[in-house]
């Protein structure tokens, strides 16, 4: 069977969209990538501010946001406006050549809004289609797409969608054509065995210990959305998954994942 | 020498992105253009809502925003987030697979800052390069890029640009590839005879024409910038200019723009 190419799958979250300073780092190190290469933005805490200055209180739930209509507005502009735009013109100035994307451009990633149950989570969107043909062929003509967290569901709706989602949901159906690299970079050096000590990165860890520190409750709770994102693209057959800071880009460091081994 | 391929290029702006049903009809007659084409939209009503809503002064001189740090803010969140995204998921619903840009993105628009003069526009974006190589390449593969007034100096600076210009300026540049065709399309059926007569639409206006009804004044004033840019366009080797209504991108109607002489 032929190689597959290699892919780069980076989503960027935590504070290193909050500070001037460690987004240049992140971004310094995403264009110094070889090859494929894509990312993925959140941009919560931006949005927050948005809505408090606009004066629309931001409604969460179980640490996710209730999107009604004021706030699908807000995060529109704030993601796929601001903070899109932001992260593709320093890309451009570092001589990565970005193109910034929802969802809905290029039909890249279809979705519908989540059905209503206990929560009523508004326009937010659960993924049914990523457009993995369409993706392939824009970074086969030399292009870095930059995704925010924002969906559509082709029917003309815009909807609101967790961007560790996405990356994972990419880089799942990504696999068809590429091997494909995720990196979750937050402002951490990666998962941490105790929360309260920076220095406890855990270097490796496999599905039966997240499992085991899930129960225990040793790994935290901001973490597990993330880690169930990432062991679920795994499974998936994503070649490798990191979790750690934007340094852990160069190295292929921070906490690897495995899947049921600890490899060396 | 061989024949170029047809592209069409149609700005809109004035009051079709303001009224949900004039939007929708001209995203119908985008959607219906046979061959490559692109669309540029403005977006300034919904600014100046944005800004009032925040509490930011729209500040204007001579008919155009001075964009201080705070109002680039809000044009890069309302043109490039909220009506951009507004545009690409509502052409993807009519099968049109738009692709929502701004000129930073797949560096498609750098302009420099415009130098302070007598007045200081702030962050307003002089058009020094459109990348038609690229732009080629994207229509090419079967999108359809939807631009906002948003350009880049390529430093890591976005800019608040007339989208009229940027029409014009693509326009011009990509008639190295393509037989192009200019609309700007608005609300009224093409430039009046009288301005207050909506049925005084001058079917075709020569350079000639043009600038007795500027000299004379019977030209309204809001129409210059855009006429300057459309003649600019036609003497750069663009194939057509067309000003008028959503309805003329079907017909070719509204007022047909022509260098010196009138032809039937």
């Amino acid at each position: 069977m032929k190689q597959k190419p290699k892919l780069t799958i980076v989503k960027i979250g935590g504070k290193l969209l909050e500070s001037e300073q460690l987004l240049a780092v992140t971004l310094q190190h995403f264009t110094h990538l070889q090859g494929a290469k894509m990312l993925v933005h959140g941009g919560g805490k931006a949005a927050d501010q948005w809505c408090t200055a606009l004066g629309i209180s931001p409604i969460m739930k179980d640490g996710r946001r209730i999107t009604d209509a004021a706030t699908l507005e807000v995060v529109t502009m704030v993601y796929a406006g601001l903070e899109n735009k932001k992260v593709v013109s320093q890309l451009q100035a570092l001589g990565c050549d970005a193109i910034g994307l929802s969802g809905a451009d290029a039909n890249s990633i279809l979705a519908h809004k989540r059905p209503v149950g206990v929560i009523d989570f508004g326009f937010a969107g659960d993924i049914d289609f990523v457009n993995a043909p369409r993706l392939k062929t824009l970074l086969e003509i030399g292009l870095s797409p930059v995704f925010c967290a924002i969906t559509h569901d082709g029917q003309g709706l815009l909807l609101n969608t967790n961007a560790d989602t996405i990356a994972a949901e990419m880089a799942k159906a990504l696999t068809e054509y590429f091997e494909v690299r995720l990196f979750y970079c937050f402002e951490k050096a990666g998962v941490l065995a105790d929360p309260a000590d920076e220095q406890s990165v855990i270097p490796q860890l496999d599905q039966f210990a997240y499992q085991s520190g899930k129960k225990a409750g040793t790994i935290a709770a901001g973490m597990l959305p993330k880690l169930d994102n990432a062991f679920a693209a795994l499974n998936a057959g994503v070649y490798s998954v990191n979790i750690g800071n934007p340094a852990s880009l160069a190295t292929a460091g921070g906490t690897n994942l495995a899947l049921n081994t600890r490899t060396a």
